[in-house]
């Protein structure tokens, strides 16, 4: 059973090196290209994801008592797939029923089935970048990357934190205790590694694999049947990361229901019955802070590992490259038009402006330099869809239309094209507006005018340690006030890119190098991926004995 | 800042290294020996300890509004000792202003500073083990074990595997992403440790130090400062403690009020107030499982880490050691009189008796031999008083006289000479008496007769699951039952002892090789220490910026 760890141990020996130095690492190519990934592979996922339409979503073995599934691809039509669906106790049962066999497995089995999954998953990354595109309305470049290999990546990097923590220390020992002249005592000791009990993994509408794979392949590595939830709406790309899952699982041996999806409609969605369950021991969520303070109190029978809402900041104090900034923003903006955790939304601009490599800018300066940049960057139709993608969700539209009444505008939201879409709002508001102290999930972004730098630092450090942050990102050409800005937001539990220009952005996270969210501020009490995240999934039992003569 | 860091570096790194290995290993004599200690150490400690009694105990600059202190040594005397004692707001407020200068230090000045303490803790080993003896009753040489080296152990346990914790990943690294033909990406990325917040330490009345030196040492080494909320009947084991880790901080440099003494009076406890402060994010506890309870439904914003109470068990299949069986369960019984949380309770026996190296024994038998061996063990009142102790809380005797009449005695309970004391009582009871479904803290043990010695096993793991247990034992000669109680016990998530005679015992739990407690039943969430007890108490944030060419 082991054969799949053998056959993957140099990979994962290599991902257990990279999380300790945090340098650049990855064995999944994230170029959507053909030389990587093979000559046909661009027309054979999108095949394979055509197939897919207006049919039922086959996974061998699962339980079934209906079918559901009402995906629509925010770029237009409905996907028409229906999903084998069962009763939040059915699945419990199930999972409950595959439990000793996964616990039983072994460490070495399971992480070899999790590394397995992973590659096969990775060599499918097309047909999931199509899954996550039409689910969540992610441009297709992005979708590949973000739903392919870099969600891909953060699942190795669960599995090899678990990996590490599950082997760091010895599984058996003698300990020999002298007794002065007498015989030292000795015993044999051995520690099994028990898991926690069933997982629950509630997915999310705009990231299904990228916020779920940490938590299903840690949960699943640490020997924890997982109850894989997905957002109503985004269902085919764990649909086909669970199948995965069960064709390895059953291939090595191991019970297939050890990975269960739980499928259901909006307004009967089975989540909260699954949550407070007895058997749910561990829940990973993805989702807004108003269902995240439900779980924590009604599902106090299960750890939490969260993500949740937060309000991204910028602060511009000065810079020595004013429209690499700006480009730079502008991207971070648009990008699958602001519906990412890491998006900034809050930007604070000295009211008497800043200096910049071309002179002193003022406020409204700053503001048009980086409303320019986004028309600049959307100007041509085809780069503008391939950058901003589309909604995932109508509610987000109206929160765009319900922004505009909020501030100055400085540059106005409009759609572009294909589907439902919604470029860059930008609006000018005073230091203290209510307007901006929540997170305004989409396309909006506020340009706030603080007293000075120092005022910007302390607003943005402020926010994320009251409302949650999980990106933040300053501008400065000061040293000294560097120096502060980075204790202040260290404080304040945010993670700081300072002075990002070109082809790298706030907004990105990068397995085996950056922890995504802190856990040290409300945006969510886990951090991707600590060793937190994975040592409390399962515990150390021993047995002793005296050693034989 | 450092210096204490280097002094100490090498007994860390072997710490480290014990920690991996699990073999034995201690830094800290366990024998109460003046060749060890020094020529004088017993009488010193003795002339410190009287030198404490009946006067105040000197803080330097503790807050202090009142001054409180009842303490009485289970050995007849009130200590007459007082303390420098403040409001929960007070001790918060202090608690607060420390932490910034505590959490700046780093990693290493706070670690060399815990390394310090505990070395000069030791040398003060006798006079901590006095001080242990008299607040809670364990007999001298078991409250210079406990309350002294064994102590330190866990202390240093704790510092190593939080230290290993901190430092498991880069603190900075240099992320060079390749471009394809373009330049590559180059950050410069560096991550700081920051602590979670305040963390009271809440300790109990018979194990004072051991039962607490490893939250507050991982919680002060992670950078968060403490509140130690000693028992009201043990503070000065405690009381002692702080001063010295008080010096050592001020010495270093840092904020004294890094480590303050919560002390309170039995109906006036602050500890709740303490614990639902929002300042307060960690909480280690050891005590009862209904004040478990009310932190876990109102100290919701802590992370809570718990030692609270379960019923421990021996099954008695088989032995080829009958007279080794009796005299080593004889021992684990009266020690302490079954006042510690690893002491056993329920002693499961077949029915129709076992197979010994005597040829087969009754029920009756056996449990005659386990008196036996209790009587040959205290025939001696000096021994007695030696193994036994004083009895700590004299609910505990009360506890003792309400079970008389709850089944058949096999050996009754009595008095032993000096202070509150009471030997072992044995009970017998069939299968199935919700007696023994309890735990009854004290020298009380139920014989309970089943059926067989699978029904012993599957009764012992099954009420470890359901109501939680620290230890099991089994005796047993047939392998393969004793291979399926290992996996039992273990899916109880229990540590189990198999066949000890001689000088080791299911009582004990040797720091860097013994988890204590598992976790993973209802005896409690944290695991004596393993990974998951110090990582969230700190949590990894970065700044990243581009590289300098």
């Amino acid at each position: 059973m082991s054969d799949l760890f053998e056959r993957h141990r140099p990979m994962l020996e290599a991902a257990v090196q990279a999380l300790r130095t945090r340098e650049f690492w990855t064995p999944f190519p994230e170029v959507p290209s053909g030389k990587i990934y093979g000559e046909t592979a661009r027309s054979d996922g999108e095949a394979a994801f055509a197939a897919l339409w207006d049919a039922p979503f086959a996974i061998p073995g699962h339980p079934e008592e209906t079918r559901l599934g009402r995906e629509e691809s925010p770029f237009g039509p409905a996907l028409g797939i229906t999903y084998p669906a069962a009763s939040a106790e059915t699945l419990i049962a199930a999972s409950q029923a595959a439990a000793e066999g996964l616990a039983e497995a072994g460490i070495e089995a399971r992480v070899g089935v999790c590394l397995e999954a992973l590659v096969r998953l990775n060599r499918m990354s097309f047909l999931i970048g199509n899954a996550t595109m039409h689910t969540t309305g992610q441009a297709f470049a992005m979708a590949f990357q973000a739903g392919g290999p870099h969600a891909q990546d953060r699942g190795l990097e669960a599995v090899a934190v678990a990996y590490g923590e599950m082997t760091r220390f010895a599984g058996s020992a003698r300990w020999e205790k002298p007794q002065g002249k007498s015989a030292p005592i000795v015993l044999e000791k051995n520690w099994a590694v028990m898991p926690t009990g069933i997982s629950l993994a509630i997915g999310c509408n705009t990231f299904p694999t990228w916020n779920s794979y940490s938590g299903i392949l840690a949960s699943l590595a640490t020997g924890n049947p997982v109850i894989v939830k997905p957002h109503p709406s985004a269902i085919l790309p764990l649909a086909l990361t669970v199948r995965v899952l069960r064709e390895v699982l059953a291939e090595a041996g191991l019970p297939a229901d050890a990975v269960l999806l739980a499928v259901d409609q909006p307004g009967a969605e089975i989540t909260k019955t699954l949550a407070t369950d007895p058997a749910v021991r561990l829940i990973d969520y993805t989702g807004s802070s108003g269902f995240g303070d439900w779980l924590r109190a009604n599902a106090s029978q299960a750890q939490i590992f969260s993500e949740e809402a937060g309000v991204n900041t910028v602060t511009i104090a000065a810079t020595d490259d004013f429209d690499g900034m700006c480009a730079n923003l502008a991207f971070s903006l648009a990008l699958y038009s602001g519906q990412m955790c890491t998006a900034p939304q809050n930007i604070y601009i000295p009211r008497g402006g800043i200096e910049t490599d071309q002179g002193p800018k003022t406020f409204d300066k700053v503001a048009a330099g980086v409303a320019s940049a986004i028309e600049s960057l959307l100007s041509d139709p085809a780069r503008a869809a391939g950058v901003c993608g589309a909604i995932a969700n109508p509610a987000t539209l109206d929160r765009v239309q319900a922004a505009r009444a909020t501030g100055r505008i400085i540059r106005n939201s409009a759609p572009m094209g294909e589907g439902r879409t919604a470029s860059p709002l930008l609006l000018a508001l005073e230091d203290g507006d209510e307007t901006a102290e929540q997170e305004c999930f989409g396309p909006i972004a506020f340009l706030i005018a603080v007293a000075d730098a120092n005022t910007g630092i302390t607003r943005a450090s402020g926010i994320a340690r009251r409302k949650g942050a999980i990106t933040a990102a300053l501008y400065d050409t000061d040293e000294a006030r560097i120096t502060r800005a980075v204790r202040a937001f260290a404080q304040a539990g945010v993670n700081l890119s300072i002075n990002l220009t070109g082809n790298i952005f706030v907004n990105q996270s990068a397995a085996f190098s950056d922890f995504h969210v802190t856990g040290a501020n409300p945006a969510g009490n886990a951090s991707l991926t600590d060793t937190a995240f994975v040592a409390s999934r399962f515990r150390r039992v021993m047995w002793r004995r005296p050693a034989a003569a």
